[in-house]
């Protein structure tokens, strides 16, 4: 038995999450519903601002990992904070969660900070991503573990991180510790606007390593070049062996072997959108290391991203198994 | 018209809240309820201890202030923070709140943090909070601007800060200018056993001072060393104008003028009881400056409690305002 699952590899942030509406998206030229990278002066004046905040640990494959962990998953995370107040927050939710995670953290001198995101949660739940990147943008083939890669059934790799500049080497050796030792690849797109700035790096990546892709519609529909959404879909399905790709409030697509199955979102009250394609991949990929069919994967990581959305911040808060055994899934 | 209804002056603090159950409370030597004041030692053992977080900030009197501004209230805070991630947290969520808040930070290379405030919040809501004072325990007169306290109607001063070397100096500062200048005073008692480590210093403030007293059933009987709660009542009514004091789900008792109101709680599913006090005294200070009779004041102190216990965190985030009005009370 290998001593992870899943390994996490993706940008650490801390996310400050803040209510406004749509007016104020439009005053402060936030694209609405997507990831922003801003800078630090950026960060400064938006954080001015918003409203009241409240700082909850995120970043998304941090929070796909803690929702493995939640789940009694075999897991670990690699990202960089500094060693400041906001890094030991980020350290301890995920520690605290039951996730491995001992990424060496830049120095208390370090002229960035640990990354955060300032999320603006408009009325209809959706959320815009302020990203300020911090030091997490300087993750390096330096803070891989080869021996961490070889002991896990999976390594989970998030597509923002494409936009570091060491991070490209960083993911090549932790794919080929990793599959070097029989272990599988997945991918998350995170972003459709990531994609159009590293589009082919993200095809090759896809192609000639990726075992699994999450994305939802709009960032398939960026990495296959708006072909439509079935032909995106099949497109997919012939770089890579599985796909689940999710539609919102219309469910997930899952191809696999040739095979498709759709599974229906579960209806909820959308309160804060943040880490809904976050923890369905760990629900899946939980699911999936534990031996369940996709259609039950699936159904799943429906089940825990209704969870995440029913409240604010990005990581589980009711019990997610007692959720799925309360759904005949378990 | 003086510039401000209410300054309030106490310990700034973010809270750390965490979910746990009371065998956690047992195992952690956590008296369960109260505020325990710990040292950095402990602060670290317990945040290492304990699960998934949220930081929101917090502070007694910070969320009473909080409150006030919240309700359109001219408002300012006096309270330390240091020059850090969380004190920046903490002047951000007041000022964006629409409070003034001033004082002067202590500098990055202060040896103390901004003070926490571990909650532990117990699945029947009651919130256990374990209080590293940090650099707002050293609050002094040198932070009390006394233009600012000549030009308020009211000052709140917070019981917890009886706790501070200097801080009776401060208060004595802040009375004098207020007083001197017409304002009056009022104070919450913050806690039985802070009480009891300075029984005669607030007896001595409340007789010679304080104007309108804010405490709760425990408070009033460790300050009146328990005669009973008709007769603490009743000593209490005779040293200040108005007692208002909280008996959890029984409501709250009002004493003025030889007169006595109770007005009901009101009914609430509690989440995080954290800050209903302070919610209470904020509600019924914004409207006592509004010039609503005592009654009303502690009908709109009950129903912003019973707000802010029906979620985590201890600030107000449904609109107060229109609460009220539902109430028929605007």
């Amino acid at each position: 038995m290998k001593k992870y699952q899943v390994v996490g590899i993706g940008n650490a942030m801390v996310d400050v999450l803040a209510r406004a509406d749509d007016v104020f998206l439009a005053d402060a030229k936030i694209e609405k519903g997507i990831m922003q990278l801003i800078d630090m002066d950026r960060a400064v004046s938006l954080y001015a601002s918003v409203g009241p905040a409240k700082e909850i640990s995120g970043g998304s494959a941090a929070n796909t990992i803690a929702g493995i962990a939640h789940l009694g998953g075999r897991t670990a995370y690699v990202g960089k904070v500094k060693n400041d107040q906001l890094g030991a927050i980020f350290a301890h939710d995920l520690r605290a969660q039951g996730a491995d995670y001992a990424t060496v953290m830049a120095p208390s001198t370090a002229a960035a900070e640990t990354g955060r995101c300032i999320v603006i949660v408009t009325p209809d739940g959706e959320r815009s991503m302020n990203t300020y990147l911090g030091v997490t943008e300087f993750l390096s083939p330096d803070d891989i573990d080869v021996a961490q890669m070889a002991q896990t059934e999976w390594i989970y790799l998030e597509g923002y991180r494409f936009d570091g500049p060491e991070s490209h080497a960083a993911f090549a050796k932790a794919i080929t510790a990793c599959k070097g030792a029989g272990g599988r690849v997945a991918l998350t797109l995170s972003d459709p606007f990531c994609i159009a700035r590293h589009r082919a790096a993200f095809h090759d990546m896809i192609r000639d390593h990726v075992d699994l892709l999450f994305c939802n519609r709009a960032e398939i529909l960026s990495m296959y070049q708006n072909d439509g959404f079935d032909t995106a879909l099949a497109k997919a399905a012939s770089d890579v062996a599985i796909v689940a790709c999710t539609d919102s409030e219309n469910g997930v697509h899952i191809r696999a072997d040739g095979k498709h199955w759709h599974v229906p979102a579960v209806p909820t009250q959308i309160v804060d959108a943040t880490g809904a394609g976050d923890l369905f991949a760990g629900a899946f990929l939980w699911a999936l290391t534990q031996g369940h069919d996709l259609e039950t994967c699936g159904r799943m990581g429906n089940l825990a991203a209704s969870e995440v959305i029913s409240h604010i911040g990005a990581r589980p808060e009711a019990d997610l198994t007692g959720l799925f055994r309360s759904h005949g899934l378990l």
